[in-house]
């Protein structure tokens, strides 16, 4: 079996789906649409897209594709904790409060603000297309003594040394990815925390209140909300859909009673998925 | 007055604080919290920053330092479409069909999905920092026949031709940013489409319904939501905070009303600003 993920290698992508499939054939693809038209077309039976913090890839770009362009289910969801570190090139490692530069993504950049801006006033620092590019340009130049923002598989990937651990500002941070597949598959060698039941809603018309109104259905019968998220649809501004994540399986009762009265008030409900919710810690 | 936004230029970000702000100076910032704590300590009187859908930038950054790093209000908003253009240098203008690689954004590249897969099949891509980077690589390698997806600034700054307009999956996407200042601020250049007031809402706890409770004292004053979107605290998984965006100024009773209520449910409300939304179209 085979896992297309979002690329390059030796991104937070790439850590998550070595942690919950280690035993598949992995192949990575360069844009979030390419993954999913992947598995739509069975050139993969598994894809790993970025839903929530992703450092590569619009996460917006994950939920417009899923809910306007192709119908595939998600089937699974993995969060791991957001941790940078800071790593150079192994002959720079007793001097690394020396370099001249540092190299990350914009975003990783971002995430680590008060690193840079206590420890390192004064280095610039230069944004490149991924944490996985960065780390290869610093092992591309030891002479230069720059150092790179990225995750643990980068440096292992790219033989740096890691010399400040966990250099990221917030530490409940992390980052959230969706399975897609259109066949069953069996998670055993994880274990999950929890189901989750996935989703969107279009309401009858913009008028005040009728969210209430659909978040009544979900609150009467108890249905806990994890995430609820408004989307534009893309007919135009002021159209509105929503993504409502709910903390249980699809059972027969509650969820189906709740899609068939939304439904019978005018609104639109797609079922997205519902599926097991991996947490991989990455020590 | 001078104007931080955040870089590189030539960006969308560029773009919408040009038009709204044609007669002020501007300064570029790395990133968004760099861009924000420059408003917050006086270097700029005005801050601009993505919020929604943005290429340059994590929006989750942007909201979570407005909601837990600094006490900065929100004083405007702008909204504008996004448009991606193909361009090449203009000594290749006549044989833009025959490109051997497309530079450009990694988000960019997946809003232009289609027109790539259909009218550009086979022709390899290359992600890079932002667009303009891509339109700067293109305009330095004339002979080596590439192209960038990027915007019309992009092309007027980097001396492009564009060959394909609108190539973009997508018609009615937008991208969205806020105007950040501790000053009262004079719109009268651009014309607002209305107001928007922002909530940062935390709930008493975690308990089935809490938001639905929450939605009621909005919903029967009829104060129409134009966004909701729950964010995890930086307190870890499990604690969540909303932004909530209505579609109105902030009046004198049922705004306050709203929030005193909320209060003495044991909510924790947080007014982020109460501001003009303008609407730049780029054409």
């Amino acid at each position: 079996m085979k896992v297309g993920y979002l690329g390059p290698k030796a991104t937070f992508t790439e850590l998550a789906v070595k942690r919950v499939f280690p035993e598949l054939e992995f192949e990575p693809y360069r844009t979030i649409p390419e993954c999913i038209d992947a598995v739509v077309e069975k050139q993969v039976e598994l894809a790993v897209v970025p839903v929530e913090n992703a450092l590569e890839g619009s996460v917006n770009i994950t939920l417009d594709y899923l809910t306007h362009e192709v119908e595939i289910p998600i089937i699974g969801e993995i969060t791991i904790p957001i941790r940078q570190h800071l790593m150079v090139h192994p002959s720079n490692k007793e001097d690394w409060q020396n370099v001249s530069k540092v190299y990350s993504h914009s975003h990783a950049i971002a995430q680590c603000h008060k690193f840079l801006h206590t420890q390192f006033k004064g280095i610039p620092f230069e944004s490149v297309s991924s944490t996985a590019a960065a780390a290869q340009m610093v092992m591309d130049q030891p002479e230069m003594k720059t150092a790179a923002i990225a995750n643990e598989l980068a440096a292992n990937e790219y033989g740096l040394t890691i010399v400040q651990r966990d250099i990221h500002d917030f530490d409940y941070n992390h980052t959230r990815f969706l399975i897609l597949s259109g066949q069953k598959v069996d998670f055993l060698s994880v274990s999950s925390r929890g189901y989750k039941t996935t989703l969107m809603i279009t309401l009858p018309s913009n008028h005040p209140g009728a969210l209430h109104q659909v978040l009544s259905a979900f609150a009467w019968r108890k249905l806990n909300m994890s995430k609820i998220e408004s989307r534009p649809m893309k007919t135009g501004i002021g159209n509105y859909f929503f993504i409502i994540d709910l903390e249980m399986e699809l059972d027969d009762v509650l969820i189906p009673g709740t899609i068939a009265e939304l439904e019978a008030l005018g609104c639109g409900v797609k079922l997205l998925g519902s599926y097991p919710s991996f947490i991989v810690d990455l020590n």
